[in-house]
Order: structure tokens, then sequence, then C-alpha cells
């Protein structure tokens, strides 16, 4: 199986994180997925993600001292693999795992992915537990100094040993036979140190292993531009970032990531903006909120992402989705971008503004985005005398008409539409 | 002018610099040129490259204090601009500078490059020169802050004053005029600081602007991985590693450098791995000899440059070289890849081996090299079975016929191909 | 000649810089030297020092571009020393140099000091100048790559040549004989790459050759801590910090720097917290103002330098000083802890407050300071139970009795002063 | 309780780790107090130190694979405090812990030291084991990121809570009432992260709390300079270095590490180089052998020790001493600096030679120090006119007799001892 075929352009969808951290539980997941299928999925939108500790007992019920509760129970069978939390999701009752959610969802036409922690359970270890397919014992391929330094659950694996691909390999098959069509791997990008190189390739073998074209999404950033090559042959997306949230500072940022990874986006390969934290977020966190983000901040990260062709995942409760933000996300012309355009390239970025430009490539058009990174309204100017500003390419479209998708006004010239008002954090989508 | 098509494929030739460091004259260029256009042409070498100081008087007369003499004369124009070393370079004189040379080199079918160092010459700041078309001065846009750690000639320029395009456009035109083909720029590749990064750019619209398609490498490195996409738009050489010389350590070391940029070799953008220091070498440095490289060790060289694709630029004086060198860069199949090769992947590297793969895009063929790292002769093994070491696509080779390109002999299949011995630090080079 | 010596308490005085930058002159320079003997000296101030670019022509005129102009002229005698710009210091001419007015201010009962850039002049070095003393010139001994990065004064020199020491005993003579007593060495102190530590040990060797008990100190830092033991052996006072100014965060960022600094405070090795930007500033800079800081921030300051013993320099224009500023910089209890004071250590520090206490060395008694970091009127918490909080000494005295030094006001005990309120940013320093 | 009065000196003794590992038992440790007590003490060795993981049970009996064997039991009373392992310490059995031993010890008058590695067992923790004095369990208190890098038993405790305290006030109770005096404590010394630099301060605060003078030695290092004043304030030794062992490299680089801390050697503060390595060590590592380290090496080695007064921890086993080895650690002339001198510097250090000076304080004498680092016999040369090499106090010197303590001869004047040729790797120390 070619791994680039797994995901030809950027998974689109929706994560649990945001909205229920580690409380997520089967009735949730099922009315996201309702949602999803009646109203987002023409739009590109189909994949549904379980994220992190579904395994873990009584989730989230000390979460003014942990978010993960430190040497507590997790659901585990005889072969050091976790299941699904039982009290959370009762389907998995009896072995079923989460094979009736995953067919619920591929029932509506929709994919399925969960979240797993890089490793094996640190309970395993202390327990001295089996490995299906193996004679070793979780005890002799848990590494003790291999951990996760926000969440307590696993030890990393020793790379070199044949019970470490043994254990990935069974986790991947248990994961296939329910019908899993993505997973997020955590603790694993960064590649820090300890074995999280060696480990996405034990993923990717036992992925190809499995016989089922799984997604390999791997968190969190960011991403060392240094391994590119190393994503680009092992996984389909790879955070740029370290967890995004509603903060302007952090959407800044990411114009710089972007910068970075600009050359590195192909079918297969997608570096990963991170979750957009749209609509209502935040709930088990404590503190419910709609996004922090102004509307032209939310265009504005909604046009990065789509002019990137970063992966985009809805963070929000999808049921309690507004009008206006259901009409950004449900924009054909916008999200158009993610599956048919290619060779996005940042014409320039200081610390007022910044131009992208990109083509489509089904038909013939060029896209320009600008960006005003301003704390007010102001124009966004184009200099083309400024030899570190201005791009050949840009320049030559100075006279043709265009059309800016986010308001669907009409403009005689790039130049004039260059020159209209932007709000402040705001940006435009010209198709020319 | 797109500056891609200036060096659709990876440029070959010959510098002055590792043979005479400081001192090259014109008689040596001439010498060396009439060499190439009779013995090498023919396997693609065709670049004569004049390297480091041709404008310095006296250069290389206080060899024991220092490489570039500091606060001494240098040849000038009445605009700042440097110009050759009459003494040296006796066909300059009269205001013709190196255009008598270069028509020399073109005669023979042969392309021209000269060497020059980021910035303004201090002299000129110091003595406030003007700048041709400029209102501007030296003194104006040097910037006292900005200069190079190891070359005491220039001062780099102030990257957003129009003095400061117009000085790179009036060297840029004035180099047009002589006939040059190829600038390799120095103090500018590892960006560290200051403008390079600007000034990389101001290079680029210069050279748009004289007219003529001359193919600019930056030098020196390690170029910054984070700043690919940089060198990509506007260079079309970009060194990735500092000085290589005669040494199995630097080599042994650029297999890591490889492996950094191996998806990143494209037609008019070559990751450089710098001279190459075969035959006679030293000469001006005090310590002529032959190179320091075992006859291995050279294989290994040139069927990494070759694999990875990186530009090749002799560093002897060829007039001296010995046939056992001239065969191994005379050696067609091997020198084809240069030309004929696409898509190159390290499969594997470890302490004591490497192995890389690369297609033929004209006719339907794999290469695959294997490299020994140990002191000792030995066998290459690929293992199949281990996770961290087999790819796919090599294992589905093992049973195919192949030819080793530099001993020529035949093998009835890549498994026993790769299971013959190596010599200690050499290199085989498959062809499937 | 010990130079432990020289300053067995911290140095204090007036520095030109903050209120002149360049543009220092010698009408200047008698008149604080006046103010200061008349109104500051009982209180231990004593040292005149006039700050940078004394030596050069049509300084701060072009304030708009450059702090200072790059290529410009320089004063200098026939030997590459730099001498007083004559337009500036009427009394240097005919070969005086700063002799006029080192009697001018020494006939004041008061100390005199100069500001010098590390190095040899750039001027000298590209005109090829003598050394006084040696056979070598000036482009011998200066290095063409050793430059201070926002000075283009001067070039740094190489350390083992006999001429480099020849050079900087020739400076030093010079200043005895004009009868400085203190220097002021700029780009030396942070010693990041260069000949910056062998140059700091040339200056002491020069000093102890002149013959006088010249204070030597070092700028600007910050100092290395692990290069402690150089700068307690060769030099007087070290800059601990990069330019202080008046800013709450680089106030707030002070004690940090004294933390790491409070057990190398000895008679002679003054670790240097800068120049106090207190009364009227920055009138060279284009801004003059009253200091930034509020008067909570400024007894915070001088509670600070007091208790840590720095160096004490007053950046304001003497002349135009306010009642309340003088009646702070003349509080005889405080200025006390310069002279009488040792010991000190910080007991705790955190976001919110920090404590530090301190012993007077000629009457039995304790200090205590306790500085309030919250942008609100706040008590100051001393927690005897907070295991990372507590300090046995402290507690020890909370029963005793004691004054507020800066307010003037009895407490019963320490407990309850130290239950009191303090102003935002502000301090209390308490003498038991 | 004065913290400095604790060890007035450094510390000398036994250390069972080198030789040991993790094996050391009952017989072994009363065997070299035995040998200690009859043939060391009177030249001030006292230590008897039971190093690493004197609690795990079965602990080097997987040597192939692991030096702490993970997920292991270790011997833990009800309130989660370790205790011997009694298979290897019978005496301990019962309750009596180190007791037996410690009385043993202590009737030979010698003293008695323990290591423990930082923070509560990880066995506690998954256990939810209980805290004497608390109503926390060791799972409240326990950090399950805050682990040791390269030993499995443990978490680091949680600062700020009073069950972290309580917990190491009970084990330094249990120590006490053990009659422990001296506890290494490992994995603390670097403070890289977490809470290192708060369990310093609980540590010792328990020892104060417990009552009896406890020596605090922290490892492993390098210490950080910048903390100086930290571990100053409430340790008594802390290592410089990471582990050192037999090599010359590990020696050389000793110097550096000497040179930084030099200023900081004072009364109960003791910068510590770490355990000699001479004579047979490396048993329980599965290659029992002597010193790699040459006999000059080890003059160098012990020169440097006693001149900077480092504490001395013999590695070996001390009833296979050899002679030659016993006669260089019985010199009492050399031993006496550790008790008898202060104010040690470096005159000099570069790449073929240091020069050390130190003082006695008991009767008026200066040491002076010469080291060779050249890989051949060679003379060390005194230059009283380099300026970045002589130092006034030695210069003054060198027409003054002495005698070299190593070899006991005399000399007419310490500048013909200078000059006198020294083995390559060796030291002599001059007493004048």
């Amino acid at each position: 199986m070619d791994k680039n075929l797994f995901a030809v352009t950027p998974p689109m969808g929706w994560n649990s994180y945001d909205y229920y951290d580690t409380t997520v539980d089967e009735k949730a997941v099922k009315a996201n997925a309702d949602y999803m299928a009646e109203n987002l999925k023409e739009f590109g939108w189909e994949y549904i993600v379980i994220d992190i500790e579904w395994y873990a007992h009584e989730a989230g019920s000390k979460r003014d001292k942990y978010q993960y509760i430190p040497f507590w129970g997790v659901e585990m069978d005889e072969y050091s693999r976790l299941l699904p939390d039982p009290e959370r999701f009762p389907s998995s009752k009896g072995g079923a795992g989460f094979k009736p959610i995953a067919d619920y969802i591929h029932d509506k036409g929709l994919k399925f992915g969960i979240h797993i922690m890089r490793g094996i359970p640190r309970q395993a270890a202390a327990e001295h537990g089996k490995i299906l397919g193996s004679d070793m014992l979780a005890c002799d391929i848990a590494d003790p100094s291999n951990i996760c330094f926000w969440n307590p659950d696993m030890y990393g694996v020793r790379p070199r040993l044949s019970g470490s691909q043994a254990y990935y390999d069974s986790i991947m098959a248990l994961y296939a036979e329910w019908g899993v069509d993505f997973i997020k791997v955590d603790d694993i990008c960064r590649m820090d140190m300890y074995s999280a190189r060696e480990e996405i390739v034990m993923l990717q073998k036992a992925i190809q292993k499995c016989g089922r074209p799984i997604v390999l999404s791997l968190s969190p950033g960011p991403a060392k531009i240094e391994q590119a090559w190393h994503y680009e042959k092992y996984a389909n997306m790879w955070r740029i970032t370290d967890d995004f949230w509603d903060k302007w500072e952090l959407l800044l940022n990411m114009f710089e990531r972007c910068e970075l990874w600009q050359n590195h986006v192909n079918p297969g390969c997608w570096p990963d903006c991170d979750m957009l934290p749209l609509g209502q977020i935040g709930a088990a966190f404590g503190h419910e909120h709609p996004t922090n983000l102004t509307y032209p901040e939310q265009v504005t990260m909604l046009t990065l992402w789509s002019v990137f062709r970063s992966p985009m995942m809805l963070g929000c409760e999808l049921t309690k989705l507004d009008d206006r933000t259901l009409s950004l996300i449900t924009n054909a012309d916008v999200m158009r971008l993610l599956s048919c355009s290619c060779g996005a390239e940042q014409v320039m970025r200081n610390k007022e503004q910044a131009i992208w430009k990109t083509f489509d490539i089904e038909e013939d058009a060029v896209y320009v985005a600008a960006f005003n990174f301003r704390d007010n309204d102001s124009l966004t100017v184009y200099d083309e005398n400024d030899c570190t500003f201005a791009d050949e390419e840009v320049t030559e479209l100075l006279d043709e008409p265009c059309r800016e998708l986010w308001t669907g006004r009409e403009y005689d010239s790039l130049r004039s539409a260059l020159d209209d008002t932007v709000e402040a954090h705001g940006a435009r989508l010209f198709r020319i």
C-alpha cells in the first residue's frame, strides 16, 4: 500500500478535544457524527475523531488538580492493549471495542478516527503484562526513562526489540478490526529524544501489515523541519505547531510556521496547523465559551489553512454551531482550495501584512490572499518597487479582474482589490 | 527569466581555490581551460571558475601570517567596483576586465565563472567612494558592523537603501558585460545574521536586470534547512557544508548532510557538497600534495555526489591529473547520473553503512548505492527483517540482476551484489 | 599595587551618557562637577566620568541616522592614540589632553574618569599608524574581524603580539599623565568572542605599569558568571546587565541578576547594575524627560543597589535635579550601606515579592529589605512555614523592633513591619 | 545547626560504587571499614559510604541488560521508605535497618554514609503508599513526569505540598535513627529541570529537623555555576563533573572545571571532583582491573584534588590496595593540604600545562603545583614576560628554595624547580 494514497487531499473533520477534553463519550460522538452527515459532509468534512484517554477510568473527574489523573486505572486487555472505558462507551463492552461506533459512523458515509499515546501502558509494565505474538513482556519492551512529559499513561518502547514491533502490530490489527480509518498518535511528532523517530517507522510498518489504509497523523508539534523527509516517508500529517487555541498571537505565529513548511505540502504529506477553535469550545476544560477569535481573525485562520492546505479538524461541539460560523466552513469556493489548489507560496511577510498566492489545478485560476496583521483596519499595500517585497508573478497579475471569496465582491483589477481596506487581523482571498 | 532554467542539471567544472588559493592568475586559468576542453568536456565538465581575491594586490604574498592580507590595496574602479588585479591578469588592463579571459573560455565551448565576496569594499567605504546609478556613497550603504569573519575585504550593505540595490545592479551589469556565466558569492549562504538573506534577493534581482542567465552559487555552508525555500526561490546552488577537504571525517559527515537535503534536489535548485579535492591540490596553501583520500574514499565521494546530484567542481590542477583519477571523473556511466537521474533517497544509514537508491529518468533503471563506513573491508549486509532498516522498494529488487558501475562487474541478483565485500570506506554503485 | 585597594567601597559618581550621549563637552563636565562638589560630595558621590566618543569629530550631528557616525574623523596623535575632540574640549588643545579638566575636578576634591572603547582606532589601522614603544604598526596589531557590533570606531587587538601590550601601555601612560582616576572600558565585559578576555589582562597590566591606581570598570554586560574569577582577578567593576534605563521591566529583571552575583561582592570587586536613570535624562537622544520610573520604583532601585552594593553612577544632568530626587540620593542612612554593610543575601524571591538581608559591619545592625513586584499596593507577607520561603536568620528577627530608612517610620517588631502595605513596585528598607 | 560546621574540611573516605556497582553487601562494607580503620584513618580518611540501590532486590543480577533492573522489587516499609535489601544486608532484618552497620563503623572511629536517589519510589506511587506524618499518599506527592533518566526507581516529589516535606522529614528521621553521618543524594545536582532545586532545600530542612549533623552531598554533576549560591546555602558538597573514571581525557577536563569553581571552595562548601578511581576497580561492572591511569596521572589527580581541596572518596576495593597506591594516599605532606590550605588559585592554563598556587593556613608556606598536559616528558616553563601567563605573586617566589612533596626532592629555587622535567601527564607539587 502506498501511504500517500491514504490521504490525497488534506483530511477534514471533527475532533473531540477542544470541547470534551478527556470526557468524550459515545453519545457525544454519535451526535456530532449525525450533525456532520447532515450539514457538513457535502463540503468535504468527513472524519469523526475521538481524542485523548478514551481508555481511562474516571477521566476528567479530578480536573481541578490534574488533566490526566496519574497512577489511576485504565481499561486493558490481556495483551497490554488499551480498550474503550466501558462506562463512557457502553457499546464497547464484551470485547466489541470501538467496532459498533465505527460501524455507526461508516453507515453515515463518514470516517472514524481515534487518538493514541505513543508507547505501552505504564500499568502493563508494572504488572509485567503479555504481548500478542511475542514471548516478551511489557516490562521487557517498556523503557522506564522514555516518558511523555504531560501525560502519565505510557512508556515508550525499546526500538530494536522484536516485541516492540509485535506490540504495535497487535494494536494496529485491533484497530483495523474495529474499522479505524485514522489514528492521531501523540507524544511522537517533536521526536525530541528517545525512540519517537523509530516508533513512527514501526507504526507505518504496522499499518502496512494490518492491511487497512489507516491515515497516520502525528502530534504534537512543532515538527522538526530537518526531519521533513522522515515525516514525508512514513506519515500522512504532522503538526507544525504546539497546541493551537483561540488566541491571535498563536494565529499570527502560524504564518511563520507556514512559511517554513510551504515547500513540503504534497498529496499524502500534510503539514498540520492543528484544530480549528471555532464555535463553542472549552466545556470540559471548565470554561465553555464561544471562540475568542474575532470574525476577521476567523477569516484569516480559514484563509491561511485553505491556501496552505492544512488538514482541518473542527474542535467545537457541532450541534451548537451558530449560522455565521457555519457559513464560514461551508463556503464552497474557499473549501475548494483544499482539494483543488497547489503550489502555494508566501509572496511576502513583514510585521504588518502578508501575501500568499496559489493555483487552481482544475481551472485556470490564481488565488492571492492578503492578510492584515495590524491592530486596526488598514490598506494592504503591495509595493511593486520594494525589492524585498515584490514578486514578479504577482506584479504581472495586477491588472487582472478578480473576485473576493469571503465577501463575493468583484474588482476591476487586483491592484484595486489590494488597495481596499482590510479589517484589523482580517484577510482577503482573491480569485483571478 | 526563470532562474531554474540557468542550471537544469548540476553544474560541473573546475575551480581555482583548492590548488591556487588567492594566487590564481591568467596563465593558470587558460591552462586549465585548455585541458578541460580537450579531455573532460565530453563528460559534462564545462565551468571554469576563478575563486577568491582576484582583485587583491600582492595576494598570497604574506601567506605565513595571513590568508587575506588586511588593510591592503585592491583594484577598484571609480564606482567602488572591484576589478581584476592587473599584475596577475594582464589582459584585464585598460578597462577590459575579465572580458578577454571570458572570450577565451567561451571560444573553447566552456563557461566562465568568478567568485565574489558579499558586500562593498571596506576601502570604498573608508574613501567615501561613489556608486553607479545612485546619489548615495559607499559609506552610506556600507554597514560597519556587517563583516565577514574570515576575510577582511568587504562590508555588507544596508538592505533597504536604494543605493544598495544600485550597487549590486552595477556589479552584475559589469559581469554581464564581461561575459560571466556563473558567480559564486561568498560569506552569504549561512545567513547567520546581518543582511545576507536580503543580499541574496538583491543579487537575483540584479541578475534578472542584467539580462544574462548567470548561475547564482552561494557559499559557504552549511546552508540552513529552515531557509530551504529561500534558497530555492532565489539561487541555483547553495553549499550544505563548510569547506570540504580531503579528510575521511568530512566525507563521512557529508552523508548526514545529504540525508537532510535529499528532498530538496531539483532542476535549478542544487544543494552543493563543495569542491572535489581529487588529484593534486594545496599548492598555494604551502603544501602541494596528492589528495589524502584513498582510492575507495574517492569512489565513495563520487558515488555520493552522483547519486545525490551535487554540483561537481574539481579543485585540482587539471594539467597534473593522473590516469586513475582521470578515469574516475570520465566514467560516463556514473557521470550520467548527474543529468539523467532523479528521486534519490537514503534507504538506511547507521554507523557502519548506508544505502541509497535513485532512478534513471530516460531509461527504465534503478540505481542502488552501498557504502561501507567501517575501517576494514566488509560485507554490506541488507537485512530484510530489520524494521528500522528495510525498505520495501529495495526488498522488491533483491532478485534482479545488476551491474556495478565502477568495476563493471555483473551480478545475478542485487542480493548477491549486496553480499559482496566492499573496501574500507569504499562504495558500490549498482544499476538494475 | 593591589587593584582591590583602588576601590574598597563601590564607586559613586556621575556619568555623562544618559543625558549627553556622544555630545558631552567641557562646559557640561565642569557644571556637573561644580554641583557635585557642592551638594553631593558629603554623601559619598565623587566620580565625574566622561562617557563615549569624546574623541569623535561632529559626534551627534547625524543623530537621526546614526548614534555613532561610521567612517568619520576622530582626533588622534601620531601614535594611534585618541585625543579629546578640540571643538568640544577646547582646553585639550596643544597637547594638553584631559589634564586641564582633570585638574579642575581634582581641585574640587573629586575624581575624574573617562570612557574608552576596547581596541585601536579603525582609522589608525587603515592609515598604518605607529605605536609608541613598538616597531609594529596599527595594521599589524588590529584584527579586522574583531569589531564592536554597535560602535564603528575600533578594531580589537591581537592578544599575543608585543605591540598590543605596548599600545595599551601607551594609552594608559597618557591617561595617568592626564590624571585619570577611573576608566570605563566598553565592548569588553561580555567577552563573547575575540580577545576581550585577554584585553582585560592587558589593561590591568598597563595600569600596574603606569603607576597610578586607576579603577578599571568593564562594560557592557551581562558579564558571564562562569568568568567571575577572571573579573575578580583583573577588574574593579563589571556590568552584570546590558544598558539599564528607566523601565520597570529592566528593574524587575535586575533582581535575577543580583541573585546570581550575590556571593561575588567584595572590596575591589563590584558587580555593577549600571547607571541610575534618575532626574532629567535623555536630552541628546532627542527626548529629554524626567525619569519614567515612579517614585516607588526609584526607591526600589536605590534599595536594591544599596543592599547589593552596586556601584552608583548618576545618569542625569545634576544641575536640573529636583528636590525629591535629591532627597533620595542624599539619604545618609541608606547611602551608608555602600560603605558600611556586607554579606547581603537574597532570602527569597518569587513573582510577587523579594526579601533581602544584609549586615552593618561597624554597628551591630541587620538590614532587611522587602520589595513588592505586584502592580498594586500590597502586603509583603513573610511566611515562616513555607519551606521554599522561610530563612531561619530572618525568622529569628521577627520580634525585634526596627526602623524603615526611607520613611523614618518606627515599628515594634519586624513582623509588623513586614505586614505593612508597600506601594506597587515599591520597597521598604528596615534597620534592626 | 550551621550546616557549614558539618564538614569544615573536605570529606575523605571510601565509596562502594567504583568496585561494587549495585552489588555492595554487608561483608564488603565491613571489610573496607576494617582496612580503613587500620591503615588510612590517621591520614584523614574516615567515611564509609554505601552507594546505589542498597534497597533493590536482586540488584546486579541482569547486568548484561540493565545496570538497574526496571519494574523490579524494592525493600520498603509501610511509609514508602526504602530499607536495606535483607539478602545483602542480613543485619538489617527485623526493622534494624542500617543501624547495626553504622554502629560497627562508629566503633572503629569512622563515619557512615549512604546514597539515595532523589524522590519517592515509583512502586510506592503505583501502590498508593502512605507517608509518615501526613494524610497525603505517595501517589499525591509523586510527579509522574519527574523522573531520573538513568535510574528507574523513583519519582521526584511535588515541591509545594506539605506531604513532600513530610516524606523527606520521615526518611531523614529514619537515617538519623540509624546513625547516618553523610548522605549522597543522586539525580539532584544538575537541577536541569523539575523540582531538584526545591528538593535540595527540603533535604536541608529535613536534616535541620532530624537534629543530626548529616553531611549533604549532591550528585551527579556538572553543577551549574550560576546556582553556586544555592549549593553554598543548602549543601556541603556538589559534584562539578559527571561521573569521573580512570581516563586521561576526563582528568584533563577536570582542570577546566576547577578553574570555574576555584573561588567557591570554603568550609562547609566543597565543589566535588568525584571519586578517585585508584587501585582495583570495576569488578561488578564486569571488568575488574587496576586503574587505567598511569602513575604520573595518579599524581596529577591527587595533586589537583589536594590543591583545589576537592572531597576525596576512594573508589577501589581497599583490601586489594597495592603498596605504591597506598603510599600515594598516605603521603601526609600532600594530604595535609585538604585540611590546612586555602586560597587556591589557577595561575595559568593552556593546552600544554597549568600552574596553581595555594597557601598553608597554619604554617607560613606557599604551594605551587605544575602540571604537564603533553604526551611526552617535558619542561614546565614559566614565562615571566608573557602577559597572559605571568602572575606577580608567583614571579616574586622564583628565587625561593622549595621541596617537591611527591619525590621529596629539594631545590635551590622555585625557578630551577619549575625548569625540571615532568613526566607525560604528570605533576609536581612544590612547597616554598
